[in-house]
């Protein structure tokens, strides 16, 4: 059954109105008939059977929790600006992957479009309903690189490329992970040499590669992330 | 120093004519002037250090070989034909991250975009320059899942949804990954029923899986051949 997603309270076994732009996709997008089965979750109450029972006002009923809210998680992505393209796949990408706060970072070569949030909303809330999971990584405003290591409350696991070169997978296996700590990932072209100096005597990064090759950001969000929770799990 | 590809046989301390398009490209789109220096490679001869030094004739003088062609490696990517921007990401991506061998499957859920192989093979060419690896994988004709299956020379690990839902990792544990060994994507929306049961019952098939969410091709990509790595490493 499709899942989607909604912005407002649900509880079981009550009848709620659509607002207008999930009534629109639903009936027009989606093409739902009257009567038609679905799912819906806002990221806060669970997973709700839902069926559509009045098209014309856009009247949906809720049926039984189909699954209980996950408890809250804490793993972050942080990510430097990059061109639009690059940022939207990686934001995407790790929501598909199940991160839960996602960091936009400031570099100095981050060469950044304008950073639409509406736009960023709707690509996660499309990734969360395609991948159904159940709640939203939570997308923070952009910051400083320096404020984002200043505000971190664990471990920062930092791809650094330079890693990657000495052909080593760094130091992923010897630091226990733990829910609170988080992935960055530098822009196109990397971290400056003076970034790349704070982040090494930095006392929350720890420094890891990710394989031999010079990875698009896109590709190293994936592959970090997909170490990153290997590590979580071990 | 930028890393191009060009398709002729290199050897060090010899002058080239370069193709006409590259000729282009790297006078007009990279901006190169006399006595710029790069790097060039074939996938076959190593990594040459090479200076442009004549403009007009496109013609490039090479230097020392700077790194020995590595040795071919099998790794191979079964990857379902699947809408134009899906496949293509997912062939730069599985470049970057070091596949060498990528074959077009044809499933039954497949909604491909004609294969157009001269696009493929740009971006191929692309990925390695950027991500500098000096090999290109080999981009085979696409052809019916079974033939894949009888043709292939060692074990393909299928990253199958359902043993993502039971939230386990599936097989990758048990069976030593060799050289010869692949991973296979199925398409957007999944293998049918029919492929399943052909799949799950077939000698080379170790069924595994990506981590509890539904991945876009793209991402179980990255995802399956961090991981497929990883076991080849262990």
């Amino acid at each position: 059954m499709k899942h989607l997603f909604i912005d407002m309270p649900l509880k079981a076994n009550t009848t709620i109105n659509l607002e207008r732009n999930l009534a629109r996709r639903i009936t027009r997008v989606l093409r739902f008939k009257q009567g038609h089965k679905f799912v819906l979750f806002n990221g806060k109450d669970g997973l709700f059977e839902t069926t559509l029972t009045d098209i014309e006002n856009g009247v949906a009923t809720l049926g039984d929790c189909l699954q209980q809210q996950p408890a809250p998680q804490h793993t972050a992505l942080y990510l430097a600006l990059t061109k639009r393209d690059a940022f939207d796949r990686a934001v995407r990408q790790a929501t598909e992957m199940g991160i839960d706060h996602i960091y936009p970072v400031e570099t100095e070569f981050s060469v950044p479009d304008k950073l639409k949030t509406e736009r960023l909303d709707t690509i996660i809330q499309e990734a969360a309903e395609q991948c159904e999971r159940l709640t939203l990584p939570i997308l923070h405003p952009h910051q400083p690189l320096k404020t984002a290591l200043e505000q971190a409350e664990g471990k920062i696991f930092w791809a650094d490329e330079s890693v990657a070169k000495e052909n080593t997978l760094g130091q992923w296996g010897s630091n226990p992970t733990t829910l609170n700590d988080g992935l960055l990932i530098g822009p196109e072209g990397g971290f400056s040499d003076t970034e790349k100096q704070q982040l090494r005597s930095h006392a929350k990064i720890v420094r890891v590669g990710l394989g031999q090759h010079i990875l698009r950001v896109d590709t190293a969000v994936c592959v970090g992330i997909g170490r990153f929770f290997d590590h979580l799990q071990a």
